[in-house]
């Protein structure tokens, strides 16, 4: 038998307070959760099965499978009916609004789940779960670290995989081995079921004009029309850039970085619209302190951008992005989101990805992306490989 | 411009109109499709947004992103709340049954889209989806068979892609690399978001029989907490199995094969137990012919491996699977499934994997799997790398 709680009773404590001070907060009484990325947060594992936590913070954990899991809050169950006789604690009983994470659970799953609780108020459960997801612990931050550390070396192994003659897929595929070796999951985790991504985007030369289906910052036409996004079998040839933007989850936890390559020189546009990307990132830590709107960061982007006569290009091209950042942690897509609409405000324990990103005719996209834990004092680097364009060689 | 629908005027009607007959079967005047893996089906491609098929096989596509794409059936939107005004035939009028894939759609996005059809009565498409998608055309079965191909090559390469000293995590990222080279486009699609593996499950030794979450054949305990499944760092040494069930999308449409490797000899019980595999199979073979209950196969590869004395050992040893086979397209998880309560029945064009594997403690996991498509005279095998235990060298 291994115990379920993998979470210290410290760290447990610090993420169930958190969670049900957001309940109470938001008037639920009890949050039932489902999805593997939740789960994980609130155990420090993924089971099949559910968390149900009241506003009182009593945890129990329902668990369909693995078999052979202990501890006290653990209740093994065969169906989700099998739940209400075994809530056996006394503040399951006065509850009248229910948390679901609607904007995951499918609509069959949520149904079956409600008919287990007649008469009560069903509500969204999904922003109280993102919004304590997006105040990261130092457990968590440490996590996240370590995924920065490992990332960082692979990168700096990117000019050494090259070799000419390769197309972008073949050298994704190198940097795909030289992740794993490293300790890469491999799995990205995406929050709901639109967004799709292996391993990560590599765009060489015109490539990274192709709009994708996706709302990630970048597209590539992709190799297959099943999975319209990224590298296309583009032949990698001096002159174009080569944007790098793999996968860093090495721990559960993952960093977003981006590097752009190239092999020869890239057009004079094209280093002045790496150069604003890197400038971009540095005005953008100078002002990113806790209580600074998404927002304004995002207005900033665009201003710097702008003021570089680089705004037709930023973003994307032929279809832009809406966004020049995000939350990262278990999955790509957390809060916040640094967009023009949104309402999210920094706060200490953010980790953002920040990613600036141009698409230049002729040479392909260009810029980085780092990623960034927002401290007392402003915001630092988890992602340290070098920032300039580097040549393959 | 690009066309959005590039199947073919024939493949389109074929497909259109058996997931239309369905629709009329089920009394569903509209169905609303909202999946990727569905759109792809219904169009050729991966988009952002929805399909709105009538059930006289009226068809739009809706469409947020790319930009770029055309076609007379092309609408683009920028919300779900656009499309009721672009509805622009008389067949869209006159419905009273809407159905949606409950099976897969987020509650919030469902509630939004529901709100586009007030009045209505609001249903389960995912049942016809699955149906419709379960039986595939000859296009699709071209599909099925390149990958098949391309697998059955990069799994010939497996012995030689053994070092001494390597754990199953090393030789699984150098079957990784190999996959990819041959085309592998590495995404695993997963019908529904609580199961989740990273381009296969590689089985070294007594990490079989580790259980995971997941409803897989085959757990292992996995490289971290959050994705708790198959090769852990096992060192494989000689007396282990290796089982390799690796990714066989290479076009969209994957084959799903498993074969079993080691070092030395495997002991005389687990020998035994993976000719019991390929017994099974054929077997199943002998009898799977359109029309026969799913739910038989399961029952005559339990008799089969009962026996043999292997019951304790078959579909896993502490936590078994229920199910020795399943549906494969363009999701893993498709129909029909094989297992006892199945209620479904073979048909021409149905695609399957047989998986009838066993756990064998202090050997590790054995036995064989296939890809079949089902035809007038009984399955025909699409994946055919050699069954026999094979040595790494």
């Amino acid at each position: 038998m291994k115990e379920l709680l993998v979470l210290s009773a410290d760290e447990f404590n610090l993420r169930i307070s958190r969670f049900c001070s957001l309940l109470r907060q938001n008037g639920i009484d009890l949050a039932v959760v489902s999805d593997n990325a939740s789960k994980y947060y609130l155990s420090g594992r993924v089971f099949s099965g559910w968390i149900l936590i009241s506003a009182s913070a009593v945890v129990r954990y329902f668990v369909r499978r693995p078999v052979g899991l202990s501890g006290e809050l653990v209740r093994y169950v065969r169906k989700p009916e099998d739940i209400p006789a075994l809530l056996d604690d006394d503040s399951f009983v006065s509850i009248s609004t229910i948390g679901f994470e609607m904007g995951v659970i499918p609509v069959n799953d949520f149904n079956r789940l409600s008919l287990l609780f007649p008469g009560k108020k069903l509500v969204d459960l999904s922003g109280v779960v993102r919004t304590a997801r997006s105040v990261k612990t130092n457990a968590e931050i440490g996590l996240i670290t370590e995924s920065g550390v490992r990332q960082e070396r692979v990168y700096r192994q990117i000019p050494r995989l090259y070799r000419e003659g390769m197309s972008d897929v073949e050298l994704q595929v190198e940097i795909e081995r030289a992740l794993r070796l490293e300790g890469c999951l491999g799995q990205f985790r995406i929050s709901g079921g639109s967004m799709e991504l292996f391993m990560g985007n590599i765009l060489a030369g015109d490539n990274a004009d192709n709009p994708t289906p996706y709302d990630f910052a970048m597209g590539g036409a992709g190799s297959d029309l099943s999975l319209p996004v990224g590298a296309d079998g583009t032949v990698i040839r001096p002159g174009m850039s080569v944007m790098v933007d793999v996968n860093g989850n090495f721990t559960g936890y993952m960093t977003d970085m981006t590097r752009t390559f190239c092999l020869g020189r890239i057009s004079e546009k094209a280093r002045k619209a790496h150069q604003c990307s890197i400038d971009i990132c540095n005005r953008l830590i100078e002002m990113a302190v806790p209580g600074v709107k998404a927002s304004q960061l995002y207005e900033v982007a665009v201003v710097v951008a702008t003021q570089a006569g680089l705004e037709d290009y930023f973003m994307g091209h032929h279809q832009k992005a809406g966004f020049i950042g995000h939350g990262v942690g278990i999955e790509i897509n957390e809060l916040p989101v640094i967009a023009p609409r949104s309402r999210d405000i920094l706060a200490v324990g953010n980790v953002i990805a920040l990613e600036p990103k141009f698409v230049i005719p002729g040479v392909g996209a260009v810029g980085i992306e780092n990623t960034y834990v927002v401290e007392e004092t402003g915001m630092r680097c988890l992602t340290n490989a070098p920032v300039e364009v580097t040549l393959l060689d």
